[in-house]
């Protein structure tokens, strides 16, 4: 692709990485998409949220046509940090391209995504005025940080105005190694567990006179990471907890320990809920208890990261192949990695990802490819001409 | 006990309180030990070591005698520091008597003990001055301390200049609550491993691109503490395996850490020894270990302190009977505790311990009981006669 020809996502995902908005910053990244989004006749309205301890944060919403379906397209252009920035090959927020690759911070996470998001619904409204249904932006400022004053309070907006989404695609990037690999159609839950065992401090050579809680926290751990949760589901991987650390402290080769701590996280599927699973966590370290034991105690970190599927139907088909029709394959159905902001759109509307591929995200040298960007234009472009069309 | 008749040996014990001995300072105690023993005909020797990253101590071995048997007393004049000297009611070096209790650092442990036994073999000598064996004090100032340049030179240095030792009496606090409780006639020995355990660190969501540790620890820990290395023997309890730390220090809970740590030890009789120890733990984790574990890395702490038993006979016979003789108890025969200089003794000669109430050993406010002070004198008395008896 010659430099007269840059694609027009590829353009504005370069104005977007030049836009500093590390979170929270705003940076000018809404302002820009609330120009371009308005130039194509979206009604945009800026939405800033604020809470005690946490920083205030800038959001957008736009809509474009007033009909039913309602299709929307959600993201965020908040960034984490650079990190050293010293290890940088390219400016992190240049938007430097070198040989077929546009580097920056948020370049595939997802910058590049949201440039592809715009790019595809203002070239398919300037296509067909007239289409009948709406598209939205649903675009947060806060996604990669407390992600309190982000997506779930612009849902609670939304729906407090009456918004009703019919289905949401979300564009982070969801491809391990080409684009056309993999869509998200859910994601695990997580939940985090700490243990505290309490025993009685004394030393190793009066054994009778302390209490060790290090065998009673050993035999929980034993009993939490023992018998698998489950199988998994028919789209979900089996449930996993992960020990994540086991702390005593103790220096003293001849002092029997007072107290030991563990923490474990648990990324579950749709199997269960937040209350179930805890019940199974409480049930098993209730039976692996024993006459004698050091007093174990067991709490939750705040959890709202529930396991949620969109089942595959007509909607995920859609998406499936409008990728397939640009990459060539068909996509995986996935449910597997990390949490995202998927879960709060869930509960307003079936949501399926597709975005970048994500190989560098919050990694230095972060880049998408300029093909990849220009592909994933046309796959958007796609879904909305099969989402609206006859 | 009116002032104008208190015992010798609480004199003595008074004066030794006052000597400032903390590790490893000599404070004027082994001088003072020195000039009684001197006194009472003892050839007297005051041996220094050092040895390089420890401090000087002072040690000093006394004979009267030339000929067999050769009875050998024990002990150490350092003591532990006062800690927070706030805490203490009676100031720590004074050796002042109130309500029948001598306080002071190190009254019981062990400057009581030493008074007594001096005490003891000066007046047996008074009384016996050609009683044909001879009697010994191996003194040290650094039983307290790292204990290098103090017992275990002090008794090459004897054993080159052609000192052979008959029996030991190490006079150590080893009554529990009161005096004729307990005869120690044997220690536990003592080893401490160190576990590391590395796999590969990675994200809670993606469990299969890392390698958690802490389960392969977890089973690791469980074979160390699982079966009981052995049932006891005649004289010691069952050996006993503590893990005193676990450690991690991963404080995010979506990390899956790369390396885990943990720290055991063994206190174990004498069925084992320090070799068949170390075979039998290492035999343990091996028998554990599963196909995909993370790298499990195995290291001991050097040890000197192997299981040791001076077997019930004549010589335990003679100190249990001047127990009885004192107390109207006859003591238990114990091998509980930690361990102590009798580990080093041992390999020389028969050893038992036998000293004051233990209770306030390394307290504040340590105190033995003026009573207890004169019956302890009488005790080692009473096992001078029997053992150079007719
Ligand atoms: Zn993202
Ligand atoms: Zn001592």
């Amino acid at each position: 692709m010659s430099d007269a020809a840059i694609h027009p996502a590829v353009l504005l995902a370069q104005d977007l990485i030049r836009c500093p908005s590390v979170t929270p910053a705003e940076g000018g990244a809404l302002t820009l998409l609330a120009s371009h989004l308005a130039a194509a006749g979206f009604s945009v309205e800026r939405v800033a949220f604020s809470a005690p301890g946490t920083p205030d944060v800038d959001n957008l919403y736009a809509r474009y046509g007033t009909g039913a379906p309602l299709l929307v397209f959600a993201g965020h252009t908040d960034v984490v940090p650079t990190g050293d920035i010293a290890r940088w090959r390219h400016d992190p927020f240049a938007g430097e391209i070198v040989d077929g690759r546009l580097y920056g911070r948020g370049a595939c996470d997802m910058k590049g995504g949201v440039a592809a998001m715009v790019t595809a619904a203002t070239d398919f409204i300037a296509a067909h005025p007239s289409f009948g249904g709406s598209i939205a932006f649903l675009l947060t400022g806060d996604e990669e940080g407390p992600a309190v004053n982000g997506t779930v309070k612009l849902l609670e907006w939304a729906k407090a105005r009456g918004e009703q989404f019919s289905h949401c695609i979300l564009g982070e990037p969801t491809n391990p190694a080409s684009l056309g690999d993999m869509i998200k159609i859910g994601r695990r839950g997580s939940l985090t567990g700490r243990l505290t065992v309490t025993g009685r401090q004394g030393h190793v050579g009066y054994p009778h006179l302390a209490l060790n809680p290090l065998p009673t926290l050993l035999r929980a751990l034993e009993a939490l990471t023992g018998p698998a949760l489950d199988d998994g589901t028919a789209h979900f991987d089996p449930s996993n907890l992960e020990v994540t650390t086991v702390d005593v402290g103790n220096p003293a080769t001849n002092l029997i320990p007072g107290e030991a701590k563990a923490v474990f996280n648990v990324r579950f599927n749709d199997r269960w809920t937040l209350d179930s699973l805890k019940a199974e966590i409480e049930g098993r370290l209730a039976r692996a208890r024993r006459e004698g034991d050091a007093e174990v105690s067991l709490t939750f970190d705040y959890s709202n990261a529930v396991a949620f599927l969109t089942n595959p139907g007509p909607f995920v088909d859609i998406v499936s192949a409008a990728v397939e029709a640009v990459t060539g394959r068909r996509p995986a159905l996935s449910t597997t990695g990390g949490t995202s902001d998927a879960r709060f759109i869930q509960a307003c509307c079936p949501v399926v990802e597709f975005g970048p591929v994500g190989g560098t995200m919050h990694q230095v040298d972060e880049f998408v490819a300029v093909d990849d960007l220009a592909s994933l234009t046309a796959i958007y472009r796609g879904a909305l001409e099969r989402y609206f069309g006859p």
